[in-house]
Parts: C-alpha cells; structure tokens; sequence
C-alpha cells in the first residue's frame, strides 16, 4: 500500500508543480511582462494547463485510487491520506468528464476573449464582445453537460468553485438575506449620507503602500514567505505554502483603495499560507472553497479592517503618517467616512452592505443566460433595470455596466459571482464564532494584536488546506449549517449605531 | 508531409513552452522570490525540464523526423523548414541518449550543491563543498558517456554549449591566443597603471540605472519588449521572441559595475530580441551557441561600449549626469580607466587583455578534472599555483579562488567556459566585418547612433536564431572560419594607443 501511497504521491505533485509554475507566469503577466509577452505567455500557461490536466486524467492515478481507496476507508476521516485520496478522488472523476479539446478550446477562446474585453471595455463597446459571450455561454453550457444529472445547468459550474453549492441552495441564502439588506439599505439611504472627503485628499503612493504592508505584517503576512507588487486588478497568488504573494494598485486621490485592497488579499494570504506544511505538494495545500477563501479575506478587511477598535489603535499612526491630510480630521469622521453606504455603480467600490445586491444582480443574470431565458443581446438592458429596481441607479454606459467585470470575459459564465457574498456570510460566522471561543479579541484589536485571532483562524480552518468541503468546515468550526444570522446581525450592530437607527 | 510538419511544430512548441515556462520561474527565483519559496522553486523547474526531457524523447518525435527528412533533403539548406528538421533531428539523437533518470539526478544534485554553495563561499569552506564536487565531476563523465566515440571526455560537454567545438582545437586557439597575450599583458603591466579611482565614488543607484538603461534603449533595447530589473549575479533570460529581460546589479562606490553588465547583457537580449519572428515557439528560436552569444555582449559591451568614439558622444552627457564627480575628470582620464588593464582575482572585474587568462585557468583545470588527472582534494593548490603562474596574483583563500565562480556548483563540471573567450575572439571578428561593409559604423558610434551595426548583425547573425552551428554562421559572415587575427589586432591597437607601446 505503501508503494502505491508513494506513486499516487508523486504524480500528484508533478501535477501541482506544473500548476503552481503556471500561476507564477500568471503573476508576472499581471505585474512586470512588458505587452509584447503577452501571445506567447497565453500559449504557455495554455501549454501548462493542458499538461496538468493530462496528467490528471492518466488512467494510472485512476488505478492507483482503486487500489488506495478500501484502505483509505480504515483510516480516520480526517488523516491526511484519507482526505487526500478521498479528495483526489473527488477531483480525477470531475476531470475524466471534460474532454482536452473542451478545455483547450475553452482556454482559447478565454485568452481571445480577454484580450478584446481589454479594449472594448474603455471603447464601450460591448457589441465587439457579443459573439464572444455567446460563445461563452455555450462553452459553459458544454462544460455542464459534461456532468449529466444536475438539477439546474448552473450546478455543475458553482460546483466548480464552491463544492456543494447549487443554484437552487444559493437563490434561497440570496433570497432570504435580501429580505434583511433590502430594509437596511433603505433605512440607511434615508440619512444624512457620510462624508468620505477625508479620503478624496492627495496621498503619496510610497507612503500608501508602506502603511497598508506594516497593517499586513502586523496581521502576520511574513515578507520572507511572500512580497507584495503593484498591479492593475488587485489579486492573491501561491506558488508555495511558503512563498504566497499579494498585489495592490494605488490611487493617490483615494485612500482607501490601496489600504483596503491590501488588507481584502492579506486575508486571502494567511489563508493560503496558514495550509499545514504537510500538505505541500499535495491537492490539499490550498483554500477550500471561492466562498470560504473570501470568507477570510473580508474578515480581515471588515470585519477587522474597517472596524472600530481596529482604527481606536490605528487612526492615531495614520494620522501621524499623513498629517497634513487627518490632524484635523477626527476618528469618529475617519470611521463614517470607511464605512460609508451609498448605492452605486461598480461592484469593486461598494460597501459592505450594498456589495451583496451586486452578487445577486449578476449570479440572477448568469442564472438567466445559461438558462436561456435571456438572450446575449438583452443582456445590457436587463443589467440597467436591475440596478434601478435593486439599487436605484443606473449607468450611463456599458463600462460601468456589462462591461464593469472581467469575470464574464475572462472564462466561463456561470459560478463566477456567488462565491463573494458567501464569503461575506461565513465572515461573519467564523468571527462570531472566533469571538465566543476568545471574547479578548476585540480588546487585542483595539491594541493593535491580532495573534489570537489568526491563532484560531489557523486551527480551525487554514491548517486544513482543501481537507474538508466548506461545508464540511463550517459544520466542524460552527457546529452547525451556513447561517445568515451572524452576518445580519453583524451589520444591524454596526450599522444602526453609525445610523443611529 | 504538410501534416506531418504540423505535428512536429505542435510538439516542438510545446516543448518550447515548457522550457520557457522554466525560464520565467528562474527569472523570478532571481529577481523577487521570497527566500521561503526557494524549496518548492526548486522542485516545480526539476519538474518542468523533466516533461521537457520526456516530451523531445517521445519516439513519435523520432517517427515524425524519419518521416520527414527525405522531403527536407529536398528543400534549401538554409530554408526555415529544412533547418527545423535538421537541428531538431540532432537535439532528438543527443537526448535520447541521455537516460532520465541521469537528468534527474543531475537536476537535483545541481539544486542541493547550488544551496550548499551559497553558505559554503562566504564561510570560505571548500572542504563542505569537495564532496559535492567529486559528485559532479563523476555526474559529468557519466554524461560524457552517453555520448561514446568521443576523443576527449569533455568534447561532448563542451559540444552542449559550443557545438562543433572539442577540447583540442579550443585548447589550440587558447594556445595561440596565449602566445599572443602574455607578452602584451607583460608590456602594458611594466608600465604605470591607469588611476581608475574616478569611477570609485559615489554614484547613486537610480541615476546609474536611468543613464545605462538609457544607453541599452539606444543599442536597441525595447522595453515594451523586455525590461530590466536587478539582481545578484547579473544575466539575459528570454520568455519569447518579444519579452527578452536583462538584469543587472548596482555598486554605489563602483560606476563601472551597473554600467557595463548593463551593456553586457543588453548585447545577449539584442541577439535573442533580433530573432526572426517565423522563429518563435521552434527550437530556433534563441541564439546559437554560448560564443556566439558571448560574442555579442562583449561586441556591446566592450568594442561599442568601451571605445573612445563612443565615449566621445556619451561622456559629457555621463558628466552632466553626475556633475560632482565627474565635471574636473577629462574624458581621456576617464577613458582610461575604464579600460584599465591589472592583473586580478576576479574574473568578473577582470579588463579585457587578462580576462581570457582567468578562463584559460579555468578550462584547463575542468579538463584535468576530467581526465582525472587533478583531484578534487588538490584543486584549490592547482588554483592558487596557475593564478601565481599566470597572472602573478594569490588569492589569500578560496572565496576568490576555486568556489570564486557558481557555474562548477550549479551543474556539470565541463564546458561552462570556453564560451566566454570564444565569444570575445568572436566578437572582434564580427565587429570588423561590420566595419569593413559599414565604414560609417565607427562615426555613427561618435554620434550615439547605432541604426547600422545593430541592422547589419541582425541580417548577419540575430535573425538566424540556432539555424545555423557556430561554425556555419562565421563561415556565411566571414567567408572563413574562426580566427583569432582580428581580436588580437584589436587588443594591439586600442591597448598600444592607450599605453604607448
């Protein structure tokens, strides 16, 4: 058993070395590769891609778990050779469904695809991508296909992402949370609106990046096991449980831009590389889930990052790092100002508690085209209704509408979105949960230390890389199911004492 | 025939890929990589130039030449498909005969005695390296003998970078040259040194980096096709034809040390940025051989960059550039000095006369090693007696004496030298062809432009990729083979005028 134990081992980690190779070529494309790099460095991650899936589908590992699997059953469910080849399981028999040429051709298209978004975008012109999308969507269609049995076509696709998950289950969690944010955002939206030009002020970039990276240490993202480099779309990357990286852009005119963005990807980070060593190499060495990943990384921006015992300690260093800008501007207007709620165009700026209307207008719109019921071509007007009727705006173009993400443009349609306002959910339930089992935290908080709680963090959940589902992990850290209730409760708290509602 | 070609280039592509993909992971290993993600680093690039290794041994490569090589007999010597087939059929024969396994164990034996280096040099501790060393040399003759029929046991190590090159007829050139330098070395050191303590103050970083990254952008360097960052031991790394990369180091008490191996390894990048686009994803697509590449960091570097005429134009912008330490320094002071000739321990800092001397040393003792004639135990005595025999200079340890370079410590023992004199002997031989069909060229270098010498080697040498040997591309250009005349007519002229002999 030994051998074979070995053998699977082996293939396993050619696999993640390939694909941890690609991810490196992925972030020098998005931050130092001069533009003439970009055709070939397409074709190459496309070559790596291709070679891992190769490699992944090789009857070999097929026979290997075979013979693995009647042992694996005596061990307990929680040792790692368990989870790996219950979980290697789980990923062989998902990637023998996709033919190579599905994957190849959808790889393609993906990287042609992004290319145009890149200057249709800011020509708005989203008649340039129409076909593209179609196309798209039909590719998505194909790739759910190739898991047959699926209540809605959409599953197999959020499944992708977020294991466990289906449209169905997601629409219910969407559906009941929009009944709570619905009346919280009106309410709110009644009120004097907070003055955020606090932030709007200049702020050099070198000393933007310095501040927001010493927050980032003092989280505990270790420089000697990661760095963090300039780039157009903020991102976290793993190239190694001990070499995670992170990515930020600044704005000079908007403090908040460089500062929350790095603290959103540090969580992502001490994700990432909180996964036990003893996983290295394995499938098993990285976050579990799109939803349980975001999870953390909204954690450690809001629920830490834009909270009041947080800036009790901090403010006073902001202000003595920009002076000129906050010695006149007291904490409780810093504090309204990062937390200011206003329905607005673009996804990537919203606050915390209209973010989650904006997951829901496109995981429904996604819903809608794979369903068919709305056509590519519609796709623009039913983008500005929904604004209107759920946040009671509109754009004036399709830059800040169906143009705004990449995701639509950048890989498949379908199971792209869900997978943040999950995040936010779980946020608030692995906090509460982390506050029950050490009520101190909030009091280290406001002293500047967070060892407590990325202590927990790292027990419970980062520890366990991809060893459980998410929603095997939130049964194991909360005892029970996915629950709103923390979340809503959470913003009701926060929320009604900055609104006095 | 057509589809048959097609499936050759998919696979050679892909092989091209993934050995490019392990370019842009050692690039990174070099540039920015956090010291945490040395392990993996390691791991995932063995990984990749395995599947390299096994993809160009696949015996459907082996069918699809059989196949075609009566049809590309049939086509012109110097046509693209022809030479396609012809330099894939010699890659495929040479690695073949080189068991994986063998490459595997050298891989790793390379990584651990490369991280063992780095401690064991600043400790100046051979005897923790000796080991590792006999291990090599034993991995190198292994080597070796995957390739029998050889008449020395380094040719087939020297023909990996030098092909068509033996260790008799480069020891014959070397003995020549030889015979040529020692008494020029001896002439110029009876008289008084040249004062080199103008470039010896201190120069701040970003205005060395702007003012030799300026100069590179001049030879032609594109930065939208490359870019330049720094690193320890400066070097050129190619991801494709159009994202070729140089980088470089800076010494703030030291004007020469950024400024020339930015010009050295701008040379390297113009000859792989200078590849004929039809190239790119073919194994022809990089420069031909370690001299010829050597011939063209050195053509740029020291027959451009260390002329008077280029000085000429180039002087009062570096003085204006730093007024305070350069504005009382005439040009022909400064002239000097930066082509000061002194005996010395480095190679790296050594002048253009002495330079071939400390690669002398080195190849013969890598033959010795070979043969068996030197042991590794007595190889740091051997160091220190043909440094005293040479050059009249001892290195009081072995920092600067036997562990003074890394290539002995990163690979096989054989071949890692030669190139370098080669490629100077070369690059004179190239610079004077140039001269002789463009008069004009030493003018236009009085000028600052470069228009002329860059066009003519691209037509002559860069476009060419690896279409053709070393030998084969000296013989188009020069109508004859390698000879040593021209470069020894270029030392006695530039260093007769400079020390009046």
């Amino acid at each position: 058993m030994e051998k074979k134990l070995e053998a699977l081992k082996t293939r396993l980690q050619e696999i993640e070395d390939v694909k941890l190779a690609t991810a490196v070529l992925g972030w020098d494309q998005a931050t130092y590769m001069p533009r003439g790099g970009a055709p070939a460095r397409g074709r190459q991650m496309a070559t790596l891609g291709q070679i891992a899936h190769e490699k992944l589908i090789d009857p070999a590992i097929g026979n290997l778990l075979d013979a693995l699997e009647p042992w694996a059953e005596t061990l307990p469910y929680d040792s790692n050779d368990a989870a790996l080849i219950r979980i290697t399981r789980y990923n062989y028999d998902q990637a023998v469904k996709i033919p190579s040429s599905l994957l190849a051709e959808l790889n393609e298209h993906a990287a042609v695809t992004y290319q145009k978004w890149t200057s249709a975008r800011p020509e708005n012109n989203y008649a340039a991508l129409r076909d593209n999308l179609a196309k798209s969507i039909d590719l998505a269609r194909r790739m759910a296909d190739c898991f047959p049995g699926y209540d809605h076509i959409a599953d197999p696709l959020i499944d992708l992402s977020d294991r466990g998950m289906k449209a169905e289950s997601v629409r219910a969690l969407f559906a009941d949370l929009r009944t709570q944010l619905v009346p919280l955002v009106k309410a709110i939206t009644s009120q004097e609106p907070a003055d955020n030009s606090c932030l709007k002020q200049h702020y050099p970039e070198d000393a933007q990046l310095a501040f927001g990276l010493q927050i980032a240490q003092k989280y505990g993202f270790d420089l000697h096991r990661g760095r963090q480099d300039k780039t157009h779309h903020p991102f976290m990357i793993k190239f190694s449980i001990n070499d995670v990286r992170i990515t930020t852009r600044v704005r000079e005119n908007d403090l908040g831009e460089a500062l929350f963005s790095t603290l959103h990807e540090t969580g992502h980070a001490l994700y990432e590389a909180g996964v036990s060593q003893e996983l290295e190499g394995t499938p098993l060495d990285g976050g579990t889930s799109s939803g349980i990943h975001e999870s953390q990384s909204r954690l450690w921006e809001n629920l830490v990052g834009r909270s009041r015992p947080f800036w009790h300690h901090y403010y006073p260093k902001l202000q003595a790092t920009f002076p000129d800008q906050l010695q006149n501007v007291p904490l409780d207007t810093f504090y309204r100002a990062i937390n200011k709620v206003i329905p607005s165009l673009i996804r990537t700026d919203a606050d915390e508690v209209t973010y989650n209307l904006h997951i829901m207008i496109r995981f429904d719109l996604e819903l809608a085209l794979l369903e068919g019921t709305l056509d590519v071509k519609d796709l623009p007007d039913a983008w500005h209704a929904r604004y209107e009727s759920d946040l009671g705006v509109r754009a004036s173009n399709d830059i800040n509408g169906v143009l705004q993400d990449v995701h639509w443009y950048s890989g498949i349609v379908g199971g792209a979105f869900q997978g943040y306002t999950l995040g936010n959910v779980m946020s608030a339930l692995f906090f509460a949960q982390a506050i029950k089992a050490h009520p101190e935290i909030t009091k280290e908080i406001a002293h500047g230390e967070f060892g407590t709680l990325h202590t927990w963090l790292k027990e419970q959940i980062y520890q366990h890389g991809s060893k459980y589902t998410a929603n095997e992990l939130i049964e194991r850290v909360t005892g029970g199911p996915l629950t709103i209730e923390p979340y809503i409760q959470y913003l009701h708290t926060k929320y009604g004492e900055l609104y006095g509602l």
